[in-house]
């Protein structure tokens, strides 16, 4: 049930590796690691559960690790710091190889820590949650938070390979693993509507982890990912739909305090509050708007913002978004199902309409 | 008086301005900002004699500034931070531009911060020293400080264009010009005789700042930096030359304290080490060593490094610098003046006595 999928960005390419215990292959990591030098980068849930496996895989390499505290409220320049601490004190030079064993946390700090370090050494991600393997883990979107904005301060950097572990996702907690399932939920709504369909009919196997139901999920989102990432690596364009209802989930990250709401669980009530402009802009149908509805509240994620964050600081966190441009709001929305669309010609009412009524 | 050379980067090539005055040229910012947000980045020294210079020449732009603490021991991620809080306080988006009023760490960490900024923002390089206009702003090499080491943690990230404006060169104090003149003396001996010799004919005008002499200075370094970096942008080889003295500089400047040494006196020791280096090893006649410390000497610059350093000490600091490959320190020596070398082959009996006898 091993497979392997890649992602085509020229000399920059590289591997998907999807399988279960493919953490533990040996092969897999000499054939992506040039010097002698490896930093395990990892956070304090994932090491007494994975680190022992992955380092043993890298007998032979001088390998050092380093544990970061676990959370999204620790994405950022001081966390991301002790990185170059550990590289530093074990004196690791420019032929260093970095990995990222954990879930988006994880993966996009040490991504960003390898771009940077010594001006950039190359990097391996591991992804050990069910986001992480979807979505974050691939494309080279990495970097850290800022007390103002999510993902401010960062670098478009690849990855030489991808392994992910499908058998890691057994000791995710139900929480986490619908976190990443509203990655998942996105792909349909993007340009894939014959997997939202999948997905309709194969939610509840999901959440119960049936393995080749997993696999597919995870196979067909790192597919459809890596098509719209290979066309467009440095969001030029297209790639913007990758960010459907990353907007209005980023606004809520940052409003109720990093940490507070998984970032899947924030991009969910962000996709049903994209669904719903859409709906008020009569792009998407009533029915089609429940569907969507149905499907996430199906997958045990919100399908709303909290009450709490009131419609004016709503519309002040989302003018930060790195989508912005000449002080217009974009947004990806929706013309149906699998009908994604970024665009800034919405009517503001409709979108504060939105916002104020989102029960 | 006015000229302008090329760095032949393909579609990162880019312009260098030297000339009398052009920092406030209206038509040089038109043709390089794309958007309608500008951020001059400067320092407490700077700022007083130019940023309203510099503002007067971005009319009709939104323009805002930051002013960071003066010298090589505040070029660290914490103060680097204070650049996103001012581009997130102003809601800049990602095509605003970055501009960077001032000396080599100005340069360093704003050009770090563009290329970090919403995974990255165009900049624009206004080198007011003589040290930031023959080397630093040049090349796109950027980043900050480690406590365990230089500029250990960075990007190679090209600017749009660079504006030598040779005006700001006479509010520079005697001891940061000679600072800027162990650059200029660096690219003689790495592959320019014919340059080393002219500077031995002419340190003294240069030093006291005859515009024609330093204006010739000037765009003979840049035209030989621009060469070697065209050559060889992300130094996977021949780049690492321009290295020349600065791994011994480093160690002088982490091992005194960032700041206490400005970066051209710990680089011109550090030439005269090299220098010494290559005359045990016969690579280099005892008379030339004589004419480089001569020079130095004459530039007004330390030709030893401090003291209270020793060899064992030098050796570990020495040990983290980044072209230590496979745990071999590599070097530039010189065989003979303007034929520099980056090697490993050297007995490291050498290295010591170097590093041991250095009065």
């Amino acid at each position: 049930m091993n497979r392997t999928l890649r992602v085509e960005l020229g000399e920059r390419s590289y591997p998907i590796y999807i399988g279960a215990g493919n953490m533990a292959s040996a092969d897999l990591y000499r054939q992506h690691i040039a010097g002698a030098q490896v930093m395990v980068v990892s956070n304090e849930t994932v090491e007494p559960l994975y680190l022992d496996r992955l380092l043993s895989a890298l007998h032979g390499f001088e390998a050092g690790s380093v544990i970061l505290p676990d959370g999204e409220e620790y994405k950022n320049l001081e966390v991301w710091n002790r990185i170059f601490d550990a590289l530093l004190q074990k004196r690791f030079n420019r032929r260093c190889t970095l990995i990222a064993l954990g879930g988006g946390v994880v993966g996009d700090m040490t991504g960003f820590a390898a771009a940077c370090y010594q001006r950039s050494v190359p990097f391996i991600q591991v992804p050990t949650t069910l986001l992480a393997q979807v979505d974050s883990s691939v494309g080279g979107k990495t970097g850290v938070n800022h007390p103002s904005g999510k993902n401010m301060i960062g670098a478009f950097y690849q990855p030489r390979c991808v392994i992910a572990d499908t058998e890691t996702l057994n000791t995710l907690d139900d929480r986490q693993l619908s976190a990443g399932i509203a990655e998942v939920i996105k792909y349909g709504l993007i340009d894939d509507p014959e997997f939202f369909v999948w997905l309709e009919a194969n939610m509840q196997a999901l959440r119960r982890r049936e393995p080749a139901t997993l696999a597919h999920a995870i196979e067909r989102s790192c597919q459809d990912k890596a098509r719209i990432v290979a066309a467009d690596e440095l969001e030029a364009g297209q790639r913007a739909l990758l960010n459907l209802g990353h907007t209005f989930g980023h606004a809520i990250e940052t409003g109720v305090g990093y940490g507070e709401w998984l970032h899947g669980e924030a991009v969910a009530a962000g996709i049903c509050m994209a669904a719903s402009l859409s709906r008020r802009l009569d792009w998407l149908s009533a029915q089609d708007e429940r569907r969507i509805e149905a499907l996430v509240a199906g997958a045990g994620l919100p399908v709303a913002a909290p009450a709490s964050l009131g419609a004016d600081r709503f519309l002040e966190l989302m003018a930060v978004d790195k989508k912005v441009l000449e002080g217009r709001l974009r947004l990806v929305l929706l013309k149906g199902i699998g009908g994604a669309l970024v665009t800034e010609k919405f009517d503001s009412g409709l979108l504060r309409n939105t916002l104020c009524n989102r029960i």
